[in-house]
């Protein structure tokens, strides 16, 4: 493989640039037999879409996936699904500028060293507009997850730079432009984003995402533990630097009478696992974490150097979020659904003659 | 794939249980004509064999390493590398008492679950054990990496429960028992380690890990990045519980204008990124850090839940390690070589005709 | 995977229905740098494209391409490339006799037996259709071999029922509507397909495809043998019931003295083998013939089922070829192109490093 | 992946040369809770062991195949299980004389230019020993598949150079040295093979192999159909150059009203199809025939080449089989159920939710 597809089992395969014609994907190993049309999946796409509020970039984009296969008379057949969105809003002049040099923090050295030639039109592949479709195919994943188990995905963001949530409240997520889950904290956000928007420069985040009624069971040892294969889906989003499952980093000074836990007929006494034990599904929530670096697309002038070798100034125009954790909650839940719904095919191939005889726990 | 296979051109299959007759891993990719024999996976073998110190586990394994194919008179012929360890001290016995009951914060309940039965000694195919494997197959990557590219990779402990290393001394990690990386701080983990192993708990660590003179271009956009999938093999060791590359959660409260690493014809001026720019090598040192929960294998007791699903008291008793963290390092070290080698065969399999005119720039 | 994506470095995806809204692919790993149009793949498309003889089915497509992604400044980027072509002559009221039972020979029933249900219009995602993307993704990976290494790859029609072409005259093939290599037996097909039509009957057909200038030590054993690799891909078109290599089942009575190709400094004497040995390629040409069955699409009643299980007869009514043979001689190309540009790629991961002083011989 | 796995839930991955130390295998994929010990494995190693009569190599291998992982108290555990057979009977001087020449029609030329470098030592990796393995691996799949399925896989040697069997009598194959299922033609098969012994040369030969009870349902579309992935397997086996699925080649010159399979509730009334349409198992026998070649392990005398390039003569001396078709039966048997296996699993991911209406038929 090149890269450009997630999953074994339920496989998703992406396709197009920032100022490309169109973005596209392929879903191949989605069930027969779900009820699917374009509107499941153009509300997570909306809530990804830039242009929504005055905290992420101007460019405005419709975001319209249309279904071109895989859908007979409303229900999907089992054959692979073809998605595309057509790109509307491209105003490729803004990038111009950055044709012959790079910016310092992007993809735009390691691209063109890898492949000696790269579209620099906002970014080419490596914009985060490519993040768009893997959304689309997420929303897929989450019905299926939703509708035959009762799996539910919410993120929200945990952090953005200095100001965290000190209570989460699921409820709050959807009800603010920052997907965030603690009222008290919305006016600090909205004082802290102008304050950053005047400076020109950008901040990192910290986003959670938490996947609930998962059954036990799924996860592949030893390399495709499901913990394993969730750090790669999230850690392959753009500008992710961190990934946690259950307390993360905090284990490196937990005693192990902290961190266990305990269980017993009536469920689990806690979550410090993050709901994944030996890289399997416990029954627990699974929850995990993720860092968001800052964008480096920002107005502060910064040193680089030209595609000829040469030292240059760059100072990014076009329109650019100055916190792209905050859109990255949609697509985190993306990843994760993709991820449970890979695996929970998986599990079945080799499983389904299993009967244990141990009752299934959840938590107390 | 049912899970104990990892790369696509470089592929590690590896097969034992911690009390089978033997441990065992497939190379599928190895370029031919690489200088290999037992002695090159052996040195790593022996950093993280069990009963070398006083803070490990006493169980005593030899762990001598035999080539069983894929080497004809001292080169690597291209074919596929068999490899096997055998068990020799077992003590079955040790492990009798857990055959019906779950060890809290242990594999046994979810591989009960989703297997329906489970090889109850020493925790199976679940056990560290199987980890021997792949540092024999991360050797031959290391060496291979090292001889025809020059790349470097050392891991260090950087962290034991309460305790840091404030300096990184390489030339000091293969100097103590806990590749630790600061001689100032070794009387205090010897102090903290006895009380520990007295209490009967067990630790949490971070571990660390570094390549150098990595060349850029590695890694393929947009799922199987170089980070992605740097996180999928180091998420997959196990009690790994978080995974960072460069400056990992620091990020979340990083400005744009910090984060980003400037860059000019005589290299980067720093390395926040960890190596890595949207998702491809920068040339740049690549910078990982893991956090290792603690072993839930201790003998303080704990409330858990028979195969029956009765309530049960748990006892670990057996012979485990204090701070599983130590013997990660060699353990982290092999499998970020392995992705290292299937990413460089990945690379040279789709970008063999690129030629960049831009120069190539490494650290400032 | 779920069967909708071939090869593992040039990875070709594929999504549509016969009459759904457009057919797509998507290539992963299709090296940067290649000059590439819509016109390279038109001429290969317009090869296969029905209507455009009598001998073939009536309905009418374009069968334009569009490239959505992976080709900037006419080369491609090395980012995955997304192809697109639109549905337009569906006339999809042909087919609605057959909703509700099986065609006898078609793949009806095995859909509805896998599936629970089934796009009956035109065969849906069963519908020879689909191969209209093979053919656009195989004139990619055609034009990179050709530029690249020199590789021509031409396929003929070998056989059309009783009637066997006794010479093989590439220069003829584009020649005639029936891709023959033999002028000299045009009229008797021509008189052959007439009398077929009047029966309201198909007939079978013999392919074969040739690949030359294709370097030795293509190929990975055991399992992934060039030869392997070749039978699955040809097999995999509709329709295809054999799938030969060199002398194929003539082998049965060759005595070893006879089969095996003789060589020296000069080249091999002969090539039985089909230009592959132990399935690596040996710089022979690389000879296959396909074994494509009749249509069972015919307006002669047969006895069915329908789909609640009661007896029925069915005539096919629709546009159908009465040799599907015939358009297979692009397909049949396009996928041994497929499968070679893969192994080229998959030989260059493992094989950068390879000298070999043994001197490259081809045929005499 | 470098070519030594094959499956994609059951993946059997296989290491060592002829001549090396070992020949093992891993499966990944194996259901956990099937009972398996080295029995059931050995029956299928003696089919197809040399020295068992004098129509075979003279070499003698106990084959004895030893589990060393994923088998806990009699049963499967889920985990992947470990194989290995030590050789012991070498006899490497037997080859010295090839060490720097080609032999004609082997993969001696293809492995040097390849990996610049081979085993020369009875082949090496390309030597037919290697099946070994697969069969082993074939002997679980053929038990799980028989046990949970009620499959039955049987393979005869169908013509043996210009003998045909004019019947097939399945009682008859495990009676005779040459699994050949018409008694009649014993005293000639003797006949033959004496005179081909004393002649030095060798015969090529027709296996074919038959799985009955296979569900409907089994096979992806488009790329991975059930008879894609049985011709890739069976290519696979060293020495094939043809495969065909139910009619084959005969195919070419059949009307579709003569090759179309009817079919009724009372089932299909004919299986020209060979148990497959549109990819996907239909219920009937699955029915593949092979051509194998002959060996070019011969004492007759040969031109060739050595590795430096210059003019030599090969004569084979070594242990050889003068038709190695009839040792391929088992191997042939393995193959196909290990893709039955592999198809079977996958299947169940994604269809597990599937209910059709449509009642089952097999044949009348």
């Amino acid at each position: 493989m090149s890269g450009n597809s997630i999953g074994q089992n339920f496989v998703v395969t992406t396709f197009g640039e920032s100022h490309g014609k169109a973005l596209g994907c392929i879903i191949d190993g989605c069930p027969p037999g779900l009820m699917l049309n374009e509107a499941d999946m153009q509300q997570d796409l909306d809530r990804r879409r830039p242009g929504t509020s005055r905290y992420t970039t101007a460019r405005r984009e419709a975001d319209e996936v249309q279904i071109l296969s895989g859908v007979f008379e409303g229900k999907t057949t089992g054959t692979s699904i073809g998605l595309v969105i057509q790109n509307t809003d491209q105003r490729s002049q803004d990038y111009s500028n950055i044709k012959d040099q790079f910016r310092p923090g992007h993809a735009d050295y390691t691209y063109q060293q890898k492949y000696g030639l790269r579209d620099y039109r906002g970014g080419g592949r490596s914009s985060a507009r490519e993040t768009a479709m893997r959304v689309a195919a997420g929303a897929v994943a989450k019905k299926y997850l939703k509708q035959v188990h009762g799996i539910d995905i919410h993120g929200y963001l945990s952090a953005l730079g200095p100001i965290e949530a000190d209570k989460v409240d699921l409820a709050q997520v959807e009800q603010n432009a920052f997907f965030f889950p603690d009222a008290d904290k919305l006016v600090a956000l909205d004082d802290y984003m102008r304050d950053l928007k005047k400076s020109g420069d950008s901040i990192g985040a910290k986003v959670s995402v938490v996947a609930t009624n998962v059954p036990v069971g799924l996860g592949e040892p030893v390399f495709d533990r499901l913990d394993a294969d969730i750090a790669h889906a999230l850690m392959g989003i753009n500008a992710v630097k961190g990934v946690e499952i259950g307390d993360g980093f905090e284990v490196v000074n937990q005693k192990g009478s902290e961190h266990r836990d305990l269980m017993s007929p009536q469920g689990f006494a806690s979550n410090h696992a993050g709901g994944i034990l030996g890289g399997i599904s416990s029954g627990q929530p699974i929850v995990a974490h993720i860092a968001m670096k800052p964008t480096s697309s920002i107005s502060v002038p910064g040193e680089s150097m030209t595609v000829q070798g040469e030292e240059s100034e760059v100072v990014t125009k076009g329109r650019h979020d100055p916190c792209v954790g905050i859109r990255a909650v949609p697509i985190a839940e993306a990843m994760l659904a993709i991820v449970l719904m890979d695996h929970l095919l998986r599990h079945r191939a080799q499983n389904a003659d299993v009967h244990s005889e141990t009752p299934v726990i959840g938590m107390r």
